[in-house]
């Protein structure tokens, strides 16, 4: 079989097939489009089931109590969750929407963890009534709030602390989430932590159960985790001499990068195992702590590499000596991550992947906005009206976050099973869909 | 009555009652918010007839074949939409979606126009199967399929072109749209301007009207427009005499800035007004040309101002010597302006909107990522858990670019009407509105 470009940030089951076009495990996408519509969201079983494997399996090798809780908030469907599922993971869920779907997709309440720095009290009693197995506490009002509802519940609920480790991991300013000067987590360097380790251990409904932190995403660099862990485990350490805090879970949260230019790749999962484990683990050993339940946060990295939008092409505009706009029919409203981070892509033509660059072309998207540019200057071989372009890793943060700005509706999913089926697993929004919460007289 | 602060960017019936709160038209915000929840959208009804007033009575009295054109991308709603066609204006939409949504709010299809980069072949024929009034068409690719659609459907479409005039118009690189750098309209510097008004002439199916530009939003300054009305009908008569094309009708477009900061306020829509008209009046003179019918395309300064979104807040986070992160129920997902493009809003509180400010103070929002923040170090009085918070001037951009981001429903939406009524006009998403396109197995 002839070598695949961009094999690197495609689903490790896409090939060219014998019509010279990209497949993703035997199916012809072009197929696939022309049965489900354009745009598309495509989603390899696959690479989701190898990405679980190896995040169990690479920490679980070196760190045998790990448990992979997979953050939904990268991407959330009913046909996902039952895979995630039945590799073992648990989840983690940010809203009381992310739970009500968890739970509507038969996810087990004892394996979710709900994370968020502003829970509100109908969505903390929800969870505690589906019997959520871990709360996240992010704010000395949440110790309070949640304390109260699970009092009025009848109940002791499970939970963590999330502590702000002050460091910084070298990624988008809107997207690191441990430094000092950040919304999420109880700062250890301010004391706020030790006054929450406190606060928890003294309610009558909570059960403290260890300690989260979360660095920011996507990290390339593994000495973020390393500085982090060592940091947190001292502060769990002398939270153990002083309040008698028991650290039994121990989590620095998820945050793995995934390649999405084949020219920037990240850290192997193997990599981020063995440095996040060998940390932690040495760790313990200098602190003298009994080695914790390990819990690993994975998002972006589970379903990012498995997902391809595809986009059929429209206007082509040439400005001779300075950009040719190759228009699609998606755009900012199901992938905002280029205008909002300047996340770059690559793009490949699903008609002829294997055809020679003969042009640097921006791709545009449909929105009425300038911003709504997809990939600025990629090299595309000749392309026209009505071909079809894939944009690899767009499996995490796009559906999630899109909107219907314009009105436009968004795009339908289908998951390519082991099965080398295809399988609509969320429908193309229609108009009525627009109309639904709008009162007319 | 006290002079309420932030009135310049406050719906103009806003006012502080006898309770010392927060009212629109008399009606206590805290009192609408308990009854229709927390975060909620407030439009004020007065506000919005009083700019379409200030915009038709302000351009007819220097041009009185003027028609406004209100930009539904701003926001759509259909109680909205009554509004604005009771006061005479026209629409225009781009997509499929947003003519959809007019056309069921029974807005006449013949005071509609139809913008766009990049319209795909079924919403073109939607629009000419509807009888749209106008068709603004942006690519040689649109040319030939909007004749070709409007020939199948046995009929000619009235349409404008847009051109690209290549003027910096100062503002936000992502919402520049006239510079010649830009995926929007045919570039009159290039020569695509002039086979584009050939080519369009040369379709049967096609009657070209006139001609379009738009500089980009929010435009602060009036010069932009001065320059580019002056060089488009330059074009214009050009294109006259060369291709005999006659020029029915013209738009500068939109792009007029609304107050977001009481520091940086714009100019008046008399001045607007006033620089556009004479502007037109001038070229026309100058170059030999009939004074066109003008379509003026306001979005934002017409809804805008009359929207406050308001939140209730939840935790506080105090770090000492670097911010305080004041925690709400609401953020990104519904405005995520401040992320996309660092916009700024003032903050009120809507409990105690005459205290003085004891504090710094930076608005977080409770979606799981460290950019989400609505407002940064604004001052305000002492404010804490359950109190109420007032964005004024969210009126437009912040409902239509909305997302499900995390599974969090999107908001509410009243209008408070002329008669002082609370009138819920979309209702708040739910749970199961989350799961509708999802396929459970």
């Amino acid at each position: 079989m002839t070598q695949l470009p961009l094999a690197d940030v495609l689903p490790i089951s896409a090939s060219v097939n014998d019509a010279g076009r990209l497949a993703i495990n035997g199916l012809d996408v072009r197929d696939i489009v022309e049965e489900f519509g354009s745009p598309l969201y495509l989603f390899d079983e696959s690479t989701i089931r190898e990405m679980c494997r190896e995040f169990v399996g690479n920490f679980r090798r070196h760190y045998p109590k790990t448990d992979i809780e997979y953050s939904t908030k990268a991407m959330s469907n009913p046909a996902i969750l039952k895979i995630i599922e039945q590799e073992g993971l648990h989840i983690d869920v940010v809203t009381g929407g992310e739970l009500a779907f968890a739970l509507a997709a038969n996810f087990p309440a004892e394996k979710i963890n709900f994370h968020g720095n502003n829970k509100v009290r109908s969505e903390l009693r929800e969870a505690v009534e589906a019997g959520i197995g871990r709360i996240t506490i992010d704010s000395f009002h949440e110790i309070e709030l949640l304390n109260e509802v699970a009092g009025e519940l009848g109940t002791t609920q499970d939970v963590n602390l999330r502590v702000s480790p002050s460091i910084d991991p070298h990624t988008h300013r809107l997207t690191s989430t441990g430094v000092l000067d950040s919304k999420f987590g109880f700062s250890i360097e301010t004391g706020d932590a030790e006054k929450a380790v406190a606060a928890a251990l003294a309610q009558p409904n909570l059960d403290v159960q260890g300690l989260h932190f979360h660095l920011g995403s996507p990290l390339f660099e593994l000495e973020p985790y390393e500085e982090a862990i060592e940091y947190v485990c001292a502060f769990a350490a002398r939270m153990k001499w002083v309040h008698h805090l028991e650290l039994n879970e121990f989590s620095p949260g998820g945050g793995m990068a995934i390649g999405y230019l084949s020219s920037k790749l990240p850290p192997t999962i193997a990599e981020y195992a063995q440095t996040i484990s060998e940390s932690l683990v040495s760790a313990c050993t200098k602190y003298g702590l009994d080695q914790p339940r390990m819990i690993i946060e994975p998002g972006r990295s589970i379903v990012g590499r498995a997902g391809v939008a595809v986009y059929s092409v429209g206007g082509i505009k040439r400005i001779p000596g300075v950009r040719t706009y190759v228009s699609v029919d998606g755009g900012m409203g199901d992938n905002i991550r280029p205008a909002l981070y300047e996340a770059e892509y690559e793009v490949m033509s699903v008609d002829d992947p294997l055809g020679e660059p003969t042009q640097k072309v921006t791709i545009a998207g449909k929105f009425c906005e300038s911003g709504d540019l997809l990939a600025k200057d990629v090299e595309l071989p000749d392309v026209k009206t009505d071909d079809l372009l894939a944009l690899p890793a767009s499996g995490a943060y796009c559906v999630p976050m899109a909107s219907n700005y314009n009105l436009q509706t968004r795009p339908a999913i289908v998951l390519v099973t082991e099965q080398s089926e295809a399988r609509l697993i969320r429908r193309r929004e229609t108009y009525a869909d627009l109309l639904a919460t709008a009162i007319f007289e």
